[in-house]
Protein backbone atom coordinates (compact mmCIF):
# COMPACT_ATOMS: atom_id res chain seq x y z
CA UNK A 1 0.00 0.00 0.00
CA UNK A 2 1.55 3.57 -1.35
CA UNK A 3 1.89 5.80 1.71
CA UNK A 4 1.40 9.79 1.40
CA UNK A 5 4.24 11.91 3.59
CA UNK A 6 2.67 15.26 4.42
CA UNK A 7 5.11 17.43 6.51
CA UNK A 8 4.00 20.40 8.10
CA UNK A 9 5.96 22.99 9.71
CA UNK A 10 5.90 26.21 12.30
CA UNK A 11 5.05 29.75 10.08
CA UNK A 12 8.70 30.94 10.08
CA UNK A 13 7.34 34.32 12.29
CA UNK A 14 6.30 31.95 14.56
CA UNK A 15 8.23 31.33 18.13
CA UNK A 16 9.55 27.67 18.51
CA UNK A 17 10.72 26.92 22.09
CA UNK A 18 11.48 23.41 21.43
CA UNK A 19 13.32 24.00 18.68
CA UNK A 20 15.19 26.64 20.76
CA UNK A 21 15.79 24.45 23.40
CA UNK A 22 17.39 21.61 21.45
CA UNK A 23 20.19 24.25 19.63
CA UNK A 24 20.77 25.38 22.56
CA UNK A 25 21.95 21.73 23.83
CA UNK A 26 23.40 20.98 19.99
CA UNK A 27 26.00 24.17 20.91
CA UNK A 28 26.00 22.39 24.80
CA UNK A 29 26.75 19.13 23.28
CA UNK A 30 29.85 20.93 20.85
CA UNK A 31 27.62 20.69 17.62
CA UNK A 32 28.48 24.30 16.38
CA UNK A 33 28.10 23.92 13.08
CA UNK A 34 24.21 23.40 13.34
CA UNK A 35 22.60 26.95 13.02
CA UNK A 36 19.47 26.62 14.23
CA UNK A 37 16.81 23.78 14.81
CA UNK A 38 12.95 24.15 13.97
CA UNK A 39 10.42 21.15 14.54
CA UNK A 40 7.43 20.17 12.83
CA UNK A 41 5.19 17.62 12.51
CA UNK A 42 5.44 14.69 9.44
CA UNK A 43 2.14 12.51 8.77
CA UNK A 44 2.62 9.35 7.17
CA UNK A 45 -0.95 8.47 5.68
CA UNK A 46 -1.23 4.84 4.12
CA UNK A 47 -3.92 4.72 1.16
CA UNK A 48 -5.86 2.08 -0.22
CA UNK A 49 -5.05 1.46 -3.83
CA UNK A 50 -3.54 3.95 -6.41
CA UNK A 51 -2.37 6.81 -6.28
CA UNK A 52 -4.23 9.48 -8.76
CA UNK A 53 -4.40 13.17 -9.03
CA UNK A 54 -7.17 13.09 -7.31
CA UNK A 55 -6.38 11.59 -4.10
CA UNK A 56 -3.13 13.59 -3.90
CA UNK A 57 -5.59 17.20 -4.20
CA UNK A 58 -7.87 14.99 -1.34
CA UNK A 59 -4.95 15.25 0.77
CA UNK A 60 -4.08 18.60 0.38
CA UNK A 61 -7.30 19.29 1.44
CA UNK A 62 -7.24 17.21 4.31
CA UNK A 63 -3.66 18.41 4.99
CA UNK A 64 -5.01 22.29 4.86
CA UNK A 65 -7.84 21.36 6.92
CA UNK A 66 -7.24 18.74 9.20
CA UNK A 67 -3.37 18.31 9.81
CA UNK A 68 -2.11 21.34 9.54
CA UNK A 69 -3.58 24.35 11.82
CA UNK A 70 -3.17 26.83 9.25
CA UNK A 71 -2.94 29.96 11.07
CA UNK A 72 0.33 28.88 12.38
CA UNK A 73 1.73 25.83 10.63
CA UNK A 74 2.35 26.05 6.76
CA UNK A 75 2.11 22.33 4.48
CA UNK A 76 5.50 22.02 3.53
CA UNK A 77 5.41 18.64 1.35
CA UNK A 78 3.17 16.29 -0.23
CA UNK A 79 4.83 13.40 -1.55
CA UNK A 80 4.40 9.54 -2.23
CA UNK A 81 6.70 6.57 -0.60
CA UNK A 82 6.32 3.10 -1.54
CA UNK A 83 6.66 0.80 1.45
CA UNK A 84 9.13 -1.54 1.95
CA UNK B 1 22.53 28.09 4.10
CA UNK B 2 22.06 23.87 3.32
CA UNK B 3 18.98 22.66 5.23
CA UNK B 4 18.99 19.14 6.81
CA UNK B 5 16.03 17.43 7.18
CA UNK B 6 15.57 14.49 10.08
CA UNK B 7 12.70 12.80 10.18
CA UNK B 8 11.66 10.76 13.47
CA UNK B 9 8.91 8.45 13.55
CA UNK B 10 7.32 6.28 16.52
CA UNK B 11 8.42 2.54 16.03
CA UNK B 12 5.76 0.34 14.44
CA UNK B 13 4.88 -1.21 17.55
CA UNK B 14 4.23 1.34 19.54
CA UNK B 15 0.80 3.02 20.34
CA UNK B 16 -0.03 6.29 18.24
CA UNK B 17 -3.71 7.25 19.70
CA UNK B 18 -2.62 10.67 17.72
CA UNK B 19 -2.48 8.97 14.58
CA UNK B 20 -5.68 6.60 15.44
CA UNK B 21 -7.71 9.84 16.44
CA UNK B 22 -6.94 11.51 13.27
CA UNK B 23 -7.63 8.06 11.40
CA UNK B 24 -11.13 8.39 12.78
CA UNK B 25 -11.92 11.94 12.06
CA UNK B 26 -11.07 11.41 8.66
CA UNK B 27 -13.19 8.41 8.48
CA UNK B 28 -16.00 10.67 9.87
CA UNK B 29 -15.24 13.56 7.28
CA UNK B 30 -15.61 10.97 4.39
CA UNK B 31 -12.21 10.06 3.75
CA UNK B 32 -12.22 6.33 3.44
CA UNK B 33 -8.95 6.14 1.05
CA UNK B 34 -6.85 6.84 4.13
CA UNK B 35 -6.34 3.96 5.70
CA UNK B 36 -4.09 4.66 8.77
CA UNK B 37 -2.25 7.92 9.46
CA UNK B 38 1.12 7.92 12.01
CA UNK B 39 2.43 11.05 13.25
CA UNK B 40 5.70 11.42 14.16
CA UNK B 41 8.33 14.57 14.01
CA UNK B 42 10.36 17.13 10.99
CA UNK B 43 13.55 18.53 12.27
CA UNK B 44 15.08 21.13 10.13
CA UNK B 45 18.57 21.78 11.03
CA UNK B 46 20.25 25.29 9.02
CA UNK B 47 23.71 24.36 8.92
CA UNK B 48 26.56 26.74 8.11
CA UNK B 49 29.05 25.79 5.69
CA UNK B 50 28.87 23.43 3.16
CA UNK B 51 27.40 19.65 3.60
CA UNK B 52 29.84 17.23 3.70
CA UNK B 53 29.65 13.27 4.48
CA UNK B 54 31.73 14.15 7.69
CA UNK B 55 28.65 16.62 8.97
CA UNK B 56 25.95 14.43 7.68
CA UNK B 57 27.63 11.44 10.09
CA UNK B 58 27.67 14.07 13.03
CA UNK B 59 23.98 14.93 12.03
CA UNK B 60 22.99 11.11 12.37
CA UNK B 61 25.00 10.96 15.14
CA UNK B 62 23.11 13.93 16.67
CA UNK B 63 19.69 12.39 15.28
CA UNK B 64 20.25 9.11 17.26
CA UNK B 65 21.54 10.54 20.51
CA UNK B 66 19.24 14.02 20.89
CA UNK B 67 16.53 14.01 18.31
CA UNK B 68 15.00 10.96 18.48
CA UNK B 69 13.87 8.68 21.63
CA UNK B 70 15.19 5.15 20.05
CA UNK B 71 13.33 3.43 22.87
CA UNK B 72 10.07 3.93 20.81
CA UNK B 73 11.37 5.96 17.99
CA UNK B 74 13.36 5.33 14.72
CA UNK B 75 15.33 8.06 12.55
CA UNK B 76 13.98 7.16 9.21
CA UNK B 77 15.50 9.74 7.29
CA UNK B 78 18.26 12.10 6.99
CA UNK B 79 18.34 14.35 4.10
CA UNK B 80 19.83 17.41 2.44
CA UNK B 81 17.23 20.38 1.27
CA UNK B 82 18.67 23.69 -0.56
CA UNK B 83 16.94 26.87 0.84
CA UNK B 84 14.99 28.73 -1.10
Amino acid sequence: MPLIVVDVMPKAEILDPQGKAVTRALTRLGHEAVGQVRIGKRFELTVDGEVTDELLGQIRTVAEDVLANTVIEDVVGIHVEEQA
